[in-house]
Parts: structure tokens; sequence; C-alpha cells
């Protein structure tokens, strides 16, 4: 998989690739990383991207042209798995679906990130694939949002994360949120770790984890429990958590 | 405001705030941000913070006493407008909303960077104030997260975005996209800026703007109509929109 950033921060894009598992993956050859500065392909002395606003208003907005020439510096012949994405808050909202589909239906990602006071319309018109917004609030650049998706695609990548396991048990992949873990000490400062996570009993602990997940679940995430299948034991755990919450 | 994060990758976090916005708000002297990494807190003498989870399990957790440690050595003394935040898939989902509501309530945010493989479950229990998660996929820690805190967060702060006008009109604000913008050239590859725009007819431009708004906003967030209060302008241009689309 190949991810192409465009950015006017290359810095801190290079500073995530230099991160983690992200460093990780790169070194072992399953994720290839670039970042682009469109500033390279201004047309401007001073290196300048942005101008003044057609019709008024406030502030500069990036120009198209650095942007066009960008994607096709990274996409010189566009193929059905290429994928030209904008982040803008005018986006579909990012999910863990959707990284799902994108890591299926993709091999090259071209993530454009946008400038704080917003970028020419043609990019969103002309050049981008599809818009993606990580959520709704306001940032001051793409940037964040380019690393959210580069980091959440890459780590369905096999071998990617260390523990091959972790990454189809993680949230969200059924949509119910982790049972609570612990750690050593079994006692911090009086906090002590439940007594049957350090029973050994398997079945037992099997029991308390599916538990606590849908404990969780419906207090944190209510919405959630909508979209999860319950079986049998599940509901009956449930009506145990009921009893328990009203005491 | 003053940002403490705490993470296991401060190169990363320096980065952040080296960048743009961020990097301009600490040199004014309009936010703190400062990172510490839990491994200086570890009584283990590689520096681990981690260890092998109770009950079983792949992979390993992050341990509670160094991010306890850490904490208090940012907070020596909690007040009303500290607070601690812990980013995590389980919490609560980010929005503009909150971004709004910590600017408001809180001088001073610590924020804690969770652990790929997660953390242990007395940090969520007994340290953290709250959770937060910035949306419904998976990331291998809590940085990301972070950053986007920090970031929305900063950017509401006066005199933080060079133009102070920006951050009020940002979308998200009304719950509506914002109009298609445009700057040079007019026509690039053919591609135009739409005339209205290089008219000088403000009515006309305003109109247009609004109009394009409540378009963009139908088309790729439609859930966001709801929320949105309509004049009987907006109601006419909304009429106007669906004839069009229709056709």
């Amino acid at each position: 998989m190949k991810f192409d950033i465009l950015s006017l921060f290359p810095d801190f894009i290079e500073a995530f690739f230099d991160h983690s598992i992200i460093k990780r993956a790169i070194e072992s050859g399953r994720v290839e990383m670039a970042v682009t500065d469109p500033r390279t392909f201004s047309k401007d002395k001073h290196h300048h991207v942005d101008d003044t606003i057609y019709g008024g208003g406030a502030g500069m907005l990036m120009q198209c042209g650095p942007l066009f020439d960008a994607v096709e510096s990274v996409l010189p012949e566009k193929g059905p798995r290429d994928r030209v994405i904008f982040l803008s808050p005018a986006g579909q909202t990012f999910t863990q679906d959707k990284a799902k589909q994108l890591y299926r239906d993709y091999d090259h990602l071209v993530l454009i990130c946008g400038h704080y006071e917003g970028v020419d319309h043609r990019v969103e018109e002309y050049l981008a694939d599809e818009l993606i917004s990580i959520g709704d609030y306001v940032l001051t650049g793409g940037e964040l949002g380019a690393m959210v998706i580069a980091d959440a695609v890459s780590r369905m990548i096999p071998g990617v994360l260390g523990d091959s396991g972790s990454a189809v048990t993680d949230s969200f992949y059924e949509p119910i949120l982790e049972y609570p873990q612990y750690t050593k000490p079994a006692d911090f400062r009086g906090m002590k770790v439940p007594e049957v996570l350090l029973s050994g009993h398997h079945a037992n602990i099997a029991r308390w984890r599916r538990k606590e997940a849908l404990r969780r679940t419906m207090k944190n995430r209510p919405d959630l429990m909508e979209k999860l299948t319950l079986s049998p034991e599940d509901k009956k755990l449930i009506r145990e958590i009921v009893q328990e919450e009203e005491v």
C-alpha cells in the first residue's frame, strides 16, 4: 500500500512517518509513505500557493494549480486502484468501515491536505475522487486527517501490527467496546485488579470479559448496542447488568 | 490555555507543536504546550512501561503507574479548571461543541495517549476525568487524538488564527458546510470560476453563496440539515435547488 500525502507542512508529516507502528511498517516494506509539498509547484517566485477570494471575504485560499500539479507528479497515470482523497469538513465521515473499504479497494491513496482558510473549490470538483472528514470538528488543516486515514488503513495490512492478532480483536470490528484490561501490579495504591482475572479460570474470565464489554458499551456508547448482534448468552448478561446497575 | 500531552512518542508530539498555527499560538504566548513521556516514570531499569495482560490475551498493556506519576507531575494540585482526558475508543465522540465546552470550562487540559494494544483500565477508572474518542475508527495510539483536541480547542482562542474572523465563520459553528470558494486563476485549464463571483454584485454573491452552501450540505451531509434553522429565504433557495437537481 502506498500513501502520498500532499501538505504544506512536510516536516510534520515526516515526523508521523518516523514514529511507532508506521515507522516499522515502512521499514518492513509493507507500506510506502511519501510527502509532497505543493509549494514545489508554485509558479510564484516567493513560492506562494494562496491568493485572495473571488467575490470577497477575509483570508486567503489555496490555489488549485499547485495541487493539480502535485497530484499529477505522484500519479502520472491513474488506474482503478489509485484514489485521490481530499480531507475536507464537507466530506463523508471517516469510519472503520471506510478504512476497510479503502484497504480493500485501493493500492495507492493520495491524500490532499487543505489549508485552514480553505482551498479553491476546483480541487473538490475536478481533482478529488472523494472527500473525507475525520469528524464534526474544525481543524487548522488536513494533516491530522491524512495521518488518521494513513494510520487506520495501514494497521489493517497483515504484519503491520507486531502481534497479528491485535487488529481483528480491536474495538469497532464488532461494534462493541473492548473489555477492561489490567496488567501489573495487581494492587496499585489500593486500586485492585478484579479477582476473577487472577483466578486462572478461563470460562469465568471469558464470561466476565464479555459482560464488562457489554456494560462499557451500554454506558459509554449506547448507540452501538443497536448495531450489535446479540447471542442468547449476551441477552442474559445484559439482564444481569441492568439489575446490577439499578441496585 | 495549557495543554500537557502524555505520550511515548515525544518527538512526534513536538513536531506537532512546531507546525503552522500551533507554532504561532505558542510563540505568541496564547497557548502553552508540553509533552511528557511516561517512560520517564518507569521503575524498570529498561524503562519499560508495559506488561502482560491479567487473565491472558495477546500483546502487552501500558501500566498505570507511570501514567499516574506523569499526570501528578504536570498537575501537582488539581483545580476545577484542570481536566484530565484519556483518548480512548470507549470515549464520547469529539465534536465542535465539545471543543467549545473544553475551551470554555478549562484552562489546562492533560491529554493521555494510550498505547495501541491498550492501557491498564485503572487509568480510565481512577485517573481520567473523561474519555474522548475522535471518531469510530481504530488508531495505533492516542497521539493523533490528542493533537486533534489541542488543534480544535487552540483555534478558538482569540488571536490564534491570524484573521480573527476565520474561526467563527468556519463550518460547524452553524451546522452548514461552507460555500464553494475560488481564487486565481479565473480559468484553470478550462475549469472556470462561476461568473457571479467575478461580477462585483454583492447581493447576488451573497445569495449564490448561501444557496451553494445549502446545496453542498444537502448533497454531502443531509444529516446536518435537520439541525439547521432555516429562514424563509433559505426555504426558497432549497426549493430552487430541488428543482434544479431534478432536471
